[in-house]
């Protein structure tokens, strides 16, 4: 997990203007306590639950959060994830902002982990993308890897994915992997976007480490991931492009024998997980 | 429309590492222009144009934008949405923010104008909620707009909207009214959220300006809203409580006779809007 | 009251250049310790005596600062204020920014606690306005809170405020309300600035929920308040237009039987508390 | 004078709300364009024309501002101070921030001026101090130069300045003093604060280079002055400690042949110069 | 290149009080405009032009800047790197800077370029570290770039380098390498620190992809290339450990046949390059 | 010594990515603590190790740091200087930062006492000059202090110093002393350089405070050093141009009888002071 993002969380008590939230100021004596439940309100999985409670916290100093469930948790609907202590007007003024990031990130967990379930037995792993809600990118990668999940590239700076444009401009997919492996440090892997069989053989040749397979069906998938395990056994080999969570769909991606299968959905459409914060 | 949230994209950018996109610099030529297209790949309302061209802009300068529509278009799928010209490097490192940003946004506007359209002819309006992405309220709220629907308050300054902890802490609707008319400022309306008939009925005594019906069935909120009309003609009333996004659901609600139906849906749970730059 | 403004604490150390005080580095050992107190050197009301004890802690934790009074308080001249207590050095260094602070707020709750006197047994209320200090509004409105006034909104997204140009701009009194209607959300009221009689009416069938009464001489003033009580006894009346603090003519304006008297004097022109440290 | 401020103006719009200024936003149609002048209301010096004009244009890059005075200018009633010009709804929303930087620094400039004058055709000059509003050191600072002031040292880092407490902590004046040559960099003067005429001749002894008279009476400062001439006629003398903006008090002070008079009042008590925006 | 670093840029003109430089705005008058020539001193590599041209332009958007030599060039002494135009004062207000963003730049260029030519004819590349200036990073990796040097990693997130306290933490070579391999991104190769040949044997045996050779005598080194090249062809092997910038100790380590040799020194102690800027 | 630069410490570790060290993270249990000694690989005078401690404790408030010796302590090979207790996670992601700090800093240091003993003996000081690394100054002007030497001013705004195209803008030395000395505030000296004899002269008839030697032979130093303690003894010297840290001609130019000798190459081109962080 990377570490909490404390100014993303401050930005979002402030838009949400937490510091001034003038019903609880007018009607909720300063000096009241209060003791609230953070409750699920369906199955899934949980991730969040430390942003959550650091809202508070950053929020009210004196508000304390006693975990219930880790990160990563497997609940079910009326089980209490936490339980929060403290003035009653700070949980009152810091409770939607700790529930929309418990809900959006338990979204994302519980959709990756339906993803996992459907391709349980394979070798193949469940990747996320660079398709990530604009600021929120560690948190969302995080719930990935809480829902069973792995992690893609961070971002652009931290691996080498070469894709049509890029071999265009540089005039070849050999010409491609050779200009990036004299560029990139040395520590990065350089992986070729494929759409046909004899892009396939090209990025083979020109020595890719791993081979993306972009929109194929699953046939092809399967003789490219025979082309590539006779040739290149250390090559990997990434399914990717509008794949979708659907169950039956990703089992037979994954049969095709690839390593990783890369969902966009994961990050840019998980619904709301359902979590609610009900006062003793 | 809010103004462009600018740093929101500048961080957006740096956590995808687009300053050291090491691909795009290793295979593209630094001289090379590009030409491209944003493309819609399915019907609905845009929302975030105007944010994915600002995007590509304060990632570079000499990046210009044409829009072909606006914010607020309703879209078929392949409609060229915008023209990108510039440097091929900066088309490439910025293409994925531009892209993520359009993709959430239209999605919520997309899903607000599926909602609105199914309570066409009746009083009512979409309202959106405090339900945001963390740290994307703005644009979030502006999407709703976009797609047809109206703001519920921004946040908790800007509105007295007492909930039941409200009013067990005060000791009642009359006494939290009260004090919550004696601290805001004069310009704030006070709505109370009530989940029974005589809730509403102590409500209107304590001169509550709106009412929020809170997870009651079509039949009571019909009577709510009768019972209203006919003590308090000005006193408005808003439906709320996990009322979805299903359009006989929401017709239903609507032909209660309600003024404002609010949906926590449509920020957190709209499914991305299927978008993508196509290079000439 | 609002949240200590850390930021702005933080600025106004480093534009001190209080972390290099080089007279008190030079002169004073870092191991000695001293003991002193704020004390007050005028009758007034006491505003910001909360942000100076956080101005000497985060410029150096092992401040103490044990307060006497509470911010609101009615103190006289040579009251002690508060106590503090830790390394010299910090307490020399930390202590013109902290009674910068306390001198310009009290400032301003002695001068609103005058105006307040001013209009006793009246209805009307002492109302603050957007003319504050750029950067310190939040803690000039809660000074005006402690001095027994009440604010008007914070900002322009918080409340409805319709001037001439908009009038102007839209085509009419009844088109600007109209228009607002329309657009801002439902927990925001419509107030509406009137320099003559017909604007008033105008404004009352426009529906708006509060009158603002511009620059009026006292008779107008009666006549509005006498209209607008007839016609439509729900809507409010602001009184507001270089009113000025001379108590007489505050008297008189409230006598009128307005509900509000706002007064940017009170941020704007309010006169120096006098306050200072003395060491023991 | 210093750059302008411009984070302070940004924080100045955003915490006015200017962005979202609901009012404006609906009634005034985007496309339309306005013509307004900056008035001044009363006789003055004018500070703070830079800023208000880079408040319009940080607001707005669209809005123009044309200067009719410097900042610096004296000016009378009704005078015209800058005319600006642009998309409407940006000369609404950015006016209230604009005018009250204007009026804030204008009423330190014109309250400077007024005891310049006071001192006319004396040696002294007149300073400030760091009694200044926090956040606003630079601007407040410059007000009082364009007001025919002089500034004293900025901040703690730029000079030393050794008073009572630094002198009990060093043990004594000449100790004081050593200890500060020894450690303040060689560019800076050192200057004792004294309140009896035996000080002032420790002073002398300890080699400062400026002596403070602090809350002496007229006489007392006279014989300081006499003294110091006599036997150090490089050191300067500076009389300070609520002296005021009494004309007479000023002119007396002066004629004791003092070099500088620094007056807290000039930075934290000036009243608001009054001004306005006036559209065509 | 990565982009210019505009916060560093600011941060410096702040921390050195350009925008109130005494001096210069004492006696230089605000209309005069000057020209001047940035003059290399000595031979080498220049790096930091582009972000001493922006530290000018920053200051003052009046300011020019034309560049006689790109970023990289080799010069010689009294060679002529760019020509400065614009308003004397913020010539002289910025020049400090940006001379030394200049200076320390080429320096690390400069002594990068000087590893580069010891080692010329080998296969080994010469690499930076992470022992870099905090704060400077992005700058000095460019500046061993533009010296002829190749970067490794940026940072802890994007390449895998075990050391020795990893592999006891984590059990061992193969169970350190084996850990890496199933958390890490797969685009992120595993490198592992060995000090004999026998852990170099057992980080072939775990697979490692690249094997860091540190601290050892040169022939050992030659063993340890010559047990990788037989039985791991596609292995990479780095050098490291005190190996300092001497120019036989260099080409020895090359000759031994490492593909990389990494230097602390090229950023950590190379000495300023002397340049300065002299007025027409 | 000024305040810890928090800012730059988080700044350094962001950049570093030290918040997700994939190799440690991936190896190293969380739960597992360590204990490691900071020891100096060398001679020389310790600055930084306060820093030091902080980057640990910023990036894990768990680590403890004891400090063994005081940052300005003269230090031997292996001597231990901190012992670090905490999470082993942590100590492992934070060491590089927390070195690169101490090596740079304790690298000024040592050179800086190196040229201190030099001219042991003497009336001149060594001072630093603005010829520090950006971003770092103020570290860099406390690690010249824990040298023995001494600062110059910090920064422009903090002391005048007339150079030649100061003079030439003002039309002579005589102008040029006159202009800043109307224009700074009164506890700044302004200090000239001079390059001749005749220059000399004229600072002297201008008043100058202090005189800067620049780039003078020993012989005319000598010369003008006589010359200024005749005419005007409390007029100070200081030698500087490119001096160098040349141990005879270090004693030279102090035997010339200057006060100050101001030294570019102490911030600038120190080596690296070798350190490491050793586990138990």
């Amino acid at each position: 997990m990377r570490k909490l993002p404390l100014d993303l969380i401050k930005r979002a008590l402030e838009e949400d203007g937490a510091d001034y939230d003038i019903t609880t100021l007018s009607t909720v004596p300063a000096e009241q306590t209060a003791q609230a439940d953070i409750i699920a309100r369906q199955h899934g999985v949980i991730a969040g639950l430390a942003v959550a409670a650091e809202t508070f916290r950053q929020f009210d100093v004196c508000v304390s959060v006693t975990l219930l469930v880790a990160d990563g948790a497997n609940v079910h609907p009326n089980q209490s994830l936490a339980s929060v202590h403290g003035p009653a007007r700070s949980l009152l003024s810091a409770e939607r902002i700790a529930m929309n990031f418990l809900g959006h990130l338990s979204g994302i967990a519980t959709l990756t982990s339906h993803c996992v379930q459907a391709i349980e037995g394979t070798r193949a792993r469940i990747l996320d993308t660079r398709k990530t809600t604009p600021g929120l990118r560690s948190l969302e990668k995080d719930a990935v890897l809480l829902g069973g999940g792995h992690n893609h590239r961070y971002g652009l700076s931290d691996g080498v994915l070469i894709k049509d444009n890029h071999i265009k401009a540089a005039g070849g997919i050999v010409q491609a992997v050779t200009a990036a492996r004299r560029t990139a440090q040395h520590l990065l892997k350089i992986e070729v976007e494929c759409e046909t069989l004899s892009e396939v053989r090209l990025a083979l040749e020109a020595g890719a480490d791993v081979i993306l397979l972009d929109n194929m069906d699953v046939e092809t998938m399967r003789s490219a991931v025979e082309l590539v395990r006779q040739r290149a056994p250390g090559v990997l080999l990434e399914a990717s492009g509008n794949i979708g969570t659907n169950r039956e769909r990703l089992a037979a991606v994954a049969a095709a024998g690839v390593d990783f299968i890369s969902l966009g959905a994961l990050t840019h459409s998980a619904p709301n997980f359902d979590v609610s914060l009900e006062f003793a």
